[in-house]
């Protein structure tokens, strides 16, 4: 036996016991003649005191142990003089009977501490060691306990986790597949799924009802900061459901995750349309919490001779509650911040409201005092306010007043850790024009319906038509998104025909599920939710990479294993290809 | 909303209600003027009624509905005059008010019923149609329960749920591994996992302690009957544990499901050595559901001057109970079965120990009745029973043997299905020699600890060393298996040279692993089940396919999907691939 107890259980209720206790050694203190050993494991961490006075060999042993090294300990469990109330096991301590060292451990790269001193490439490197610190291992403990709650909800309400297959076909719509070739079927392949989105259809064509699964999904996209080439989905389908019926279960869902997670009791969530979030926010996932929503000022700007408005398809503003107190000096760094070619504006206007009630903005060679009121008023403002304003193409503006105002509530500290508000976005448009291929895209997925309203204008205004899709965005974070999918063939054929599909190409590659539409296809939608983000998201962190256990870098390697890498010509030969390089 | 309640919740205490079902067709049938409509849900199945007297059209309209159309139906529960008390809704029917078509279906190529007239084949290409009879959707829906049963009582027990990667190194060793060429670092591949073995090991490392996972494994092998490319495992390790800890875990997590599945309590389970499983039933994962175990002969039957024994390294014997009665041509039958090339064995000796207590063999001219009295005695025989004989080299024979008993308990019904016998086989060799590649293999793999008495012998008697490795088998099935593992660099590194591994392939395909083990690893241990092989020997089925929704076939291809298939130019280009046939 390698412990009777683990290093995070003992308390004053074991005094007297004898136990055996197996970790490791996070760190040595001598103090005159005794000796603390701090021996720790999952559960926690435990002192072990060893005297020199009543055993001295013992004593020298437990000083030649280094950090990380894994011992068991023998001893007794006794009441600690100087007790620590912060960690569960303060009250006690072990006097030390005997010692076996299990494994010794070389000094470690970096420090086994939250405030390590690894850099990021070396922890990663050896990620073995880094996932021992407290913070990392709560984060990954966090995760399962998360993964725990969903499942358990969804068990509860009827939910069935269904296993998809990983070795599918290969559909080139959407994002770049993974694919794996096949030894016994020579010069074919597989693909890697994205996601399992038509087998749940199918699923649900075979009356499953209601599905789930927490499931790995592939895409081969060029990768940015904080995605990953592989990542979890917390996948849901159901049958015989309005969007309505959606909204409701996996709203249950977060609230249940927040409750037990965080403790934390949520209110239903508001909801707003696409077109609402755009044009009050300039995103489609709008962090609520905190106000600053955009005001259109083209009626109030323009026509006074000011080019720059005058010639602008739209011009916003925002009011900042309580900045206009900023100095000329920190408007300069904004207005430096807002064109820099992330943001890429052309300038910023400013409108301050003082206090004494004047206004004063950078345009006053085209603006009076009495202008400028009504902007205030327009904006809402009180004295103390300062207005920003922005101008340019809709899209470009409305995308960079969406920086301008998170970057405002990051200076002004709004934007809480700890603080969640969660928001559905609904009416997703079905469809957007992509300039480079010169043709219409699926927004969510080929297989989302359009609004049954809308339908008619699929070929007159594709752009127009809004489809039963909706994202559950939470702290300005996209964690999920769904859609009321088609179930009719024709509907669906339609689809792939808009998207720029010739009949024998949807059949190709989507033939299976069109089919299946022919023989009793019940209505259904569903949803998915990105896991590793909902982790990021509940613990306040920016990058999803902390709650995976091994992640990869932003080249898609993993340093730790030095993947991906050459392999055996023998291994090339036999699947039948060859590297082009 | 399309159904206030599903197709098998209602019943008399819901008599008067207003109710709204959709679901399938499953039938109609027209009685005079009344029309019956089963319609189907996963959840059960509910009689509508349409009366031709009271509202023809609707009547009409039920008449012309077709099998597996999807209809959302108005109507009042009514207590049924000729009550069904097979299923749950049996008392009631509904009285329709109104029909809604919500898809029609064309009629399917096979029968939705539990005995379909549908082929294998036909039913793989239309699995969504399969999976809507009872009995393979109650296959799957067993499936997600058994889930939920283990994942509750490992997350019980501590376990933590962390998921590992999917796209990781190729290493060589063991079975082939699927690769995914990388688009980004050209002309280097990730591969699949054939298990997350090693990075179990690293999360033991990392201090995690008990760790599991339901995950999905792939190995590309030469397909078999009922091997699946992809498969998925429930995947365990545990740290500061010895064999017996982990036997005792799992051995519970069994008895859990026979108990919440199958409502079965199991009793403690057997444990019996590979060699005696060897000895006693020619393999290691017995199915002790019957005795008929097997008796050497060798001092009892040679030096009589029969050549076949006399040269034979084993004879062995099994005895059939209450088998004397099997005629001339029974045994005959099993003669031949015994030489088919899928068993190989060169002829059966045969001695029957009549009911009159007189003996008959094959072999009279060389064995007198004192002879066979005692090969009776030594076999534990009665008379009434049948004594089976093989001989030949140690191997082939206790295969032969092993083939021979199971299809002796088939034939007199002793592997009852409803008997479930489970089994710990230990201590199997650590090592099997390949006479193909004439190297030493890792019987289990190559990070299985020998037995600490054995380690000396690594060299110079490689195969007698035993490992710290154990399986469970079920009825005759592996459903699991497992070792304490190496964790220390050393012996790891002692290890892949005994396989054949110089320093630099050791270091290259496993050195992240060496390397850990540098930095304080724990004793540890684990242990994998094939998650559909358990699903299977609990349904009592001898395919793994019935528990798997979208199963492959024996080629490895979805015939639903039609995967593998040839993929866009542009892909492989991208790929930095080209396909060589």
């Amino acid at each position: 036996m390698y412990r009777s107890h683990n290093c995070g259980e003992l308390n004053i209720t074991k005094i007297g016991s004898e136990v055996i206790l197996s970790g490791w050694v996070q760190r040595t203190r001598d103090f005159g003649g005794l000796t603390f050993l701090d021996l720790r494991d999952r559960y926690g961490i435990t002192q072990i005191v060893f005297n020199m006075a009543t055993d001295a060999s013992l004593c020298e042993q437990a000083r030649n142990l280094g950090r990380e090294d894994v011992v068991q300990i023998k001893g007794n469990v006794v009441e600690r003089s100087n007790k620590n109330f912060n960690i569960a096991t303060g009250e006690i301590e072990i006097t030390a009977i005997s010692i076996q060292i299990l494994s010794k451990s070389k000094t470690p790269p970096f420090t086994i501490e939250n405030d390590t001193d690894g850099g990021d490439e070396l922890r990663m490197q050896y990620r073995y060691l880094d996932l021992r610190r407290d913070e990392v291992r709560d984060k990954i403990i966090t995760r399962h306990k998360i993964g725990s709650v969903v499942r358990n909800y969804l068990n509860d309400n009827g939910f069935l986790d269904i296993e998809t297959p990983f070795l599918i076909k290969s559909t080139p719509e959407g994002a770049r597949d993974f694919v794996v070739p096949s030894r016994i079927n020579s010069g074919q392949f597989y693909a890697l799924p994205q996601s399992p989105q038509t087998f749940k259809q199918l699923l649900m064509v075979s009356g499953f009802d209601k599905y789930y699964q927490i499931v790995r999904c592939f895409r081969d996209e060029d990768l940015r900061a904080d995605r990953q080439p592989e990542f979890t989905q917390i996948d849901c389908e159901m049958s015989f459901v309005e969007q309505e019926d959606i909204l409701n279960i996996f709203e249950g869902l977060i609230k249940k995750v927040f409750k037990d997670i965080k403790g934390i009791e949520l209110q239903d969530f508001p909801r707003m349309t696409y077109d609402q979030a755009m044009e009050l926010y300039g995103s489609d996932k709008p962090d609520i919490r905190f106000g600053m929503t955009f005001n259109r000022m083209n009626d109030w700007v323009q026509g006074k001779g000011f080019k720059i408005f005058d010639e602008a398809e739209l011009v916003l503003a925002i009011n900042v509650e309580g900045a206009a107190h900023f100095t000329r000096k920190q408007i300069d760094e904004l207005t430096e911040w807002v064109k820099r070619p992330q943001i890429g504006a052309t300038g910023l206007i400013y409108c301050r409201y003082n206090e004494d009630g004047s206004l004063k903005s950078s345009v006053d060679k085209f603006f009076n005092e009495e202008d400028l009121k009504s902007w205030a008023d327009h904006c809402g403002s009180q004295p103390g306010d300062l207005i920003l304003i922005l101008s340019g193409k809709t899209e470009k503006v409305r995308k960079q007043m969406n920086e301008l105002r998170l970057e405002m509530g990051n200076k002004l500290g709004l934007r809480k850790a700890g603080d969640y508000k969660c928001l559905w976005v609904l009416d997703f448009p079905l469809l957007e024009w992509d300039e480079d291929s010169q043709r219409w895209f699926a927004m969510h997925h080929p297989f989302t319906s359009p609004k049954k309203e809308d339908i008619s204008k699929l070929y007159d205004d594709p752009g127009a038509v809004r489809a039963d899709a909706y994202d559950l965005a939470i702290n300005g974070v996209e964690v999920g998104g769904g859609s009321i999918r088609i179930f009719d063939k024709v509907l669906q054929a339609k689809m792939f025909e808009r998207l720029g599909f010739t009949p024998e190409q949807a059949q190709a590659q989507f033939g299976f599920l069109m089919n299946a539409f022919e023989f009793g296809a019940p209505p259904h939608g569903g949803l998915a939710f990105g896991f590793d983000r909902l982790c990021a998201v509940l613990g306040n962190s920016d990058s999803i990479r902390d709650y995976i256990a091994f992640p990869k870098n932003n080249s898609g390697r993993d340093v730790m294993l030095d993947s991906p890498s050459v392999i055996d010509d023998k291994q090339l030969k036999e699947l039948n290809i060859k590297t082009t390089i």
